[in-house]
């Protein structure tokens, strides 16, 4: 089946996000071949990641397979597998399971958030990166209902109705929003113990303002609106320890049974394995030309990129990734047609961050919007740029439901078997049901 | 929170499918306190499982949560547990961690697949009763064409590329024209080195035609629409063996990496709990007002109850589920009416299978359908029955778009990371791929 193999420049490109596809798409016209590697088969649409995490959207409908999408670019190739490192001087991508050699290696592997070195607090609170980070938040989210609902001890009762999100980040601030939605609106009047709206939904924040890439303002119009839907805002609070039962803040603790985190960026470990100069966050210096030094025919993009632009670094956003993919394409064009490479300039074309119903702040250029009118941007925004004509329309479809019902119709308890006091750290005896009949 | 508790009577149901659920529903005026039990959040329509499983429908698109389908219904609880026998004398239901008493109980667990006693079988050949089998078995095609398309070696990339389906039930009737479809439609022009449309289908029957329980002209008729999609059909071989690479049917083998069992009926072990008596495939027998003997306050429905009707057995399908999910509310409301039970009776609506695009055969009264005709029936009667407006709405554009562009937007693999080359029994060494390069 291989005998188109030809002697065209092999391009292999590690990771099918926006900086891996928008490098991919670039280069659908050029004399070249190309393999794109991901662990997984599907393009995430991350922006909305929160949205399957609290049963607004199913996975399905932020999602693309892969070779979906590049099934008409005939020059390029999807294989399945795990990049684990990269042997520079024989040009050749180490797998999992064999090697892939290159002639040119564009890793956009991206990034995930870091726990600050303590990577046994995942257990216990799970990031939101993946589709199936997602389904696993959504699960734990939708289960700490029905544990609330069958607990009769007041105090393990409210552990179970409390949710911290750490981290007040665009992720953070959207998670708790919702989360805060789905307690009071959602779920009423599905329990018959319980009242869903008593839940608490803390969000935590290291520095002083939640949003604090942001201007100063608009952290605090994201705050209030926030706390409008009943979130309990956190600054310069540290998480100090994390447990199956609560978070430790310095001296104070709250007990909760649901924890989220959205805090701090760690870039895919293959930044590191390339052996050449990265920050503290795993992120590889790249030059200019979004090449590492003294390897031109080797790009790093998107996320596990540090580029800096104007003495900041381009911040870890979809657009900067699909800029810095089409930027290493159209290099590895300019060198096949013998010209030198160009420089990237990240082109900032705003920053959005949605909180809940019609509740989100914008910086559009000079201009600053917040409330309804930057729900609305975010909204329109978010729907066109969602990967495959079908999505677009069941997403509206899904939110113009969801917007008028407040239903979620993805909670949907997905995973093993008797999800109900599964075996967990520090459970208590089994507890008889008999006292319903009282 | 439960100043409500009363002196009304306790209605215990266990299992939120058709029977149990149509039970819940015909009691919403009575003035009992109804627990639904489950072991799942969430109620499935089961008939388009395998739609999920083939990648077409996505598991939000055939499932709500029990909470919300029953929240108007204030006599109604759900409590996501697993029930796990009975106590006849005491009235308990006993749950894995506790116990409910009940002055009725409605057992409605269903049944699932039967490995003949050789449930070893299940690890690869997985049957198709929940949502998470139906993912499983969406994981276990799409990885298997990935697979096909890394491999080198042609008699394992056969292997990769074969699909066998075992049991003509309409389960594995649908399963195997829908594989076929994929294989020949959705995944073209997807792969570089495979021709999907190569892959090989079979569907394998112990007994001498497929969908046995239809008239034997429809059989032959949904065999020949079966092949004409390209699927190749065994009928009288029983299958001996199964493992990671193959089945055996008795002497034959038939190497395969992707199997799923559709085959042979096995109750809900809760059915044997109760000591009484069950037919071969663990069924409870149950008297014409449905209850079991000696207790007049057990009702047994569903595919958990034997009833005969006319010598035969009423069929394990969601319209009898439902007539004995409404009868045995009928005679819980009998009783506190002090009047007695009275008999259920089957109302045959008719039978349906779907095969493929515009193949299917029926059975309706005296008629018989099949090809356009009887898959356009069988699509509006599923849609008009799927529960949930906005289900009905996606489910149809779903199909729609499908229809039109044979494609399957559910085409994601979710999981563990890493699936490709995943800790399988009897993996060869890992392979090079630094052959792509030749």
């Amino acid at each position: 089946m291989d005998s188109r193999a030809s002697s065209a420049p092999r391009v292999v490109i590690v990771g099918g996000g926006f900086a891996g596809l928008s490098a991919a798409r670039t280069l659908r016209r050029a004399p070249v071949q190309i393999t794109l590697v991901d662990r997984h088969n599907h393009h995430v649409f991350q922006p909305l990641l929160y949205q399957v995490a609290t049963a607004g959207l199913s996975s399905t409908n932020i999602a693309s397979p892969l070779r979906h999408i590049l099934r008409r670019q005939r020059n390029a190739t999807v294989l399945l597998a795990d990049a684990t490192g990269v042997d520079l001087r024989r040009q050749r991508l180490i797998l999992g399971d064999g090697e892939l050699p290159y002639d040119f290696l564009v890793l956009a592997a991206g990034a995930t958030h870091s726990y600050f070195g303590h990577e046994e607090w995942s257990r216990h609170a799970p990031g939101l990166k993946t589709l199936n980070d997602a389904i696993d938040i959504r699960r734990r989210v939708l289960l700490a209902f029905e544990e609330a609902e069958r607990e009769t001890d007041e105090a393990r009762r409210a552990e179970w109705l409390t949710f911290v999100v750490i981290g007040a980040g665009p992720t953070g601030v959207e998670m708790a929003g919702t989360l805060a939605e789905i307690a009071r609106h959602t779920l009423r009047g599905e329990f018959r113990r319980i009242d869903p709206a008593r839940a608490r939904i803390i969000l935590v924040e290291g520095t002083d303002r939640v949003l604090p890439p942001y201007p100063a303002d608009l952290s605090e119009k994201a705050q209030r609106q926030l706390e409008r839907l009943g979130v309990v805002v956190f600054t310069r609070k540290m998480v100090t320890g994390v447990d199956a039962r609560g978070v430790w803040l310095g001296e104070e603790r709250i007990a909760a049974r649901t924890l989220v985190w959205a805090a701090g960026v760690a870039a895919s470990p293959i930044g590191r394995s390339l052996g050449l100069p990265v920050d503290r966050a795993g992120r590889v210096k790249v030059g200019t030309d979004l090449t590492v030094p003294g390897h031109k025919e080797v790009f790093v993009t998107g996320d596990l990129a540090l580029v800096e632009q104007d003495g900041r670094p381009v911040p870890g956003v979809a657009p900067a990734a699909n800029q810095m993919g089409r930027q290493a394409a159209l290099n590895i064009i300019r060198t096949l047609e013998g010209q030198p490479h160009s420089a990237f300039h990240y082109v900032d074309k705003g920053s959005l961050a949605t909180i809940g119903r019609k509740a989100a702040v914008a910086v559009i250029g000079r201009f600053r919007l917040w409330g309804a009118p930057a729900w609305l941007a975010w909204l329109g925004i978010h729907i066109f740029f969602l990967i495959g004509f079908r999505n677009r329309i069941v997403v509206m479809l899904d939110w113009a439901l969801a917007y008028f019902t407040y239903q979620r119709h993805a909670r949907l308890l997905l995973g093993p078997p008797s999800p109900v006091r599964s075996a967990e750290a520090g459970e208590a005896p089994a507890h008889s049901l008999t006292h319903r009949s009282s």
